[in-house]
């Protein structure tokens, strides 16, 4: 069934669409939903393109981007797309050595560790990028109503994967050299500013109706250092593209110490994990911002009932806020059953605050 | 050198020391440090005894537990000795088939998934329990007047691993479970409560100063989760060991939500990890408790004047609470420098606010 036919009826241009409409904190008829992720592994026909394609070969592959990001919006009638990438692809783009490693993740050949390696961090041209407006243009035209999310990882994530090489649990000398080495860390983090909002700018002009700035390991810091050493460079990133006319998502985990902070970055909606509720979210962050969770992503392997009860706990809370846009608070597990996840689209799309 | 002769002079008695006393919110001359996982992969010496003998019977075998249980107190000069030991001892030393598998962690060869086989957790005799009298008593014998801490993982944890079957990044399993199937669940949290309270016990009756009950994934919860699944059991833990006369810790990672439970659970101390300054701590669960910690275990890779700076910064915060036990925020990362926490111990022990 084609993307249109499920969202018929609803909304003449994303602008107008549940999810951008929430994003800006107005009134829509119905919450709407999408799922961190929604676009992977879980999900059979994914599996079956997969199969055939290196992971970052498929990200630069604008048939192959197109394909993989419709998939979710066909199976769940979900509110919005969310463009297949991965955090790494615009070092790739940019021509930096990386590649993603079955089992491990991303490993880049030659990490950042001094001054030189900072500096060697190339830009990236827009001729780069071609790539990309022509998945992302392909898409707007095969989504008609339904919205495009685009995203990027945050500088401090990416600059994680630079540092360490590949992924790590403790980010050792990522914070090492953060404190120790702060000419490095900041001619590091400049590049990854640049980088980022090239990135995220290119999809939106190319037709992407919201973008998402994912920091996942942002509240892996103290809230001082996160403030000192990150959050200049994330906002320096919201708000050069504030003049794009789209609205703009900030998330990471386990950011409850951070969320004043993760708002005042420039985002208009504040991911949030399952470990804050709502409207203590909202408390904190004021409730101005829209919010965006936060459904433990486990709890769809919990009987129906479970899931019910905290989706509708998600829903009741998420009403103090400016605008709430149902999602898990963090990806898709690998596991998930997709049955699940459908249902949960119809069960959001049709829960009411009076019920 | 003994152990005591680092000591002389401080004390009489564990339970004058500078750690007893801080964590009952009594004044001290010097703020008191220990670190997690102080015995362990980061010293050589504590290698070359493991190079001979696997990780759990390192753990069951007296000798091998005194000689590296003593190792940081003779290297540092810290201000208490932790027990050397590992989560899943306890469920080893009742007879559920538990090895560490390098490089991968516990694992557990029939994981536990439903009623019967939560059922058949077995309880731990005193009799079973031989071992850990033996290497506390032989401890308390060599350590003089320097404390020794008693520790547990707690009953939430250890039911991760036993339903997991090894370490798992999210949990999705425990979290089906204890939503799914509450009589599973706390049929196994009551088993996992006598086995955790019969641990602890033992190793105060045996000598300990001082326990700490670890809940490593507590934060990894909702609030809301926390208090309904975990707390309960937790709380039992603590209380059960209320008459010992022994000064309790309660730490977990990333637990900024749950604070004032930790702290209501039972608890004397509160450790703090690195993500929430020891003042706001202090002001979340009151000024009424110590706290342990938060400095993050990953500055010891930065420069010394950083990781003084952190340190500082990390003992005037603590000065708001009762009592402040100087420690990192997780324990001892593998590549630690041992001269760097050896450099740290000096410092917290000359460190004064009036500086």
């Amino acid at each position: 069934m084609p993307a249109e036919a499920r969202v018929a009826g609803r909304a003449l241009h994303p602008r107008d669409s549940a999810l951008v409409r929430a994003a800006r904190g107005r009134p829509t008829e119905h919450v709407p939903v999408w799922f961190m992720r929604q676009a992977g592994r879980s999900l059979p026909e994914y599996r079956a393109v997969r199969a055939r394609i290196a992971m970052l070969d498929a990200c630069m592959r604008p048939e192959v981007v197109t394909e993989i990001t419709l998939q979710p919006v066909r199976r769940y009638g979900v509110d919005a797309a969310i463009l297949f990438s991965d955090i790494v692809v615009p070092l790739r783009a940019a021509g930096v050595d990386v590649e993603i490693v079955a089992g491990v993740g991303p490993v880049i050949a030659t990490p950042v560790r001094d001054l030189d390696s900072a500096r060697a961090v190339p830009d990236l041209d827009a001729d780069q990028l071609d790539f990309l407006a022509a998945a992302v243009g392909e898409l707007v035209a095969e989504l008609g109503p339904t919205p495009l999310i685009g995203f990027a990882g945050a500088p401090y994530t990416l600059a994680s994967y630079l540092i360490e090489g590949g992924p790590s649990r403790d980010l050792a000398r990522t914070k090492a050299l953060m404190w120790g080495a702060p000419d490095v860390w900041s001619e590091l983090m400049d590049a990854l500013t640049r980088l980022t909002t090239t990135f995220l700018r290119a999809q939106a002009m190319a037709g992407a109706s919201v973008i998402q700035l994912f920091d996942s390991w942002a509240g892996n810091l103290s809230a001082q250092d996160y403030r000192r050493f990150v959050l200049p460079y994330s906002t320096e990133v919201l708000e050069a593209c504030a003049d794009l006319g789209v609205p703009r998502i900030h998330f990471g985990l386990g950011t409850g110490e951070i969320l004043p902070d993760l708002a005042a970055a420039g985002a208009d909606v504040v991911g949030i994990d399952w470990r804050v509720p709502l409207d203590v979210a909202s408390e904190r962050i004021g409730a101005t911002y829209a919010v965006q969770g936060n459904l433990d992503p486990t709890a769809v392997f919990a009987p129906w009932e479970v899931i019910e009860a905290k989706a509708d706990d998600a829903l009741s809370r998420g009403r103090r806020a400016a605008g709430h846009i149902f999602n898990l608070g963090h990806g898709v597990l690998p596991d998930t059953d997709p049955d699940v996840l459908a249902r949960l689209v119809d069960h959001v799309h049709h829960w009411s605050p009076t019920r």
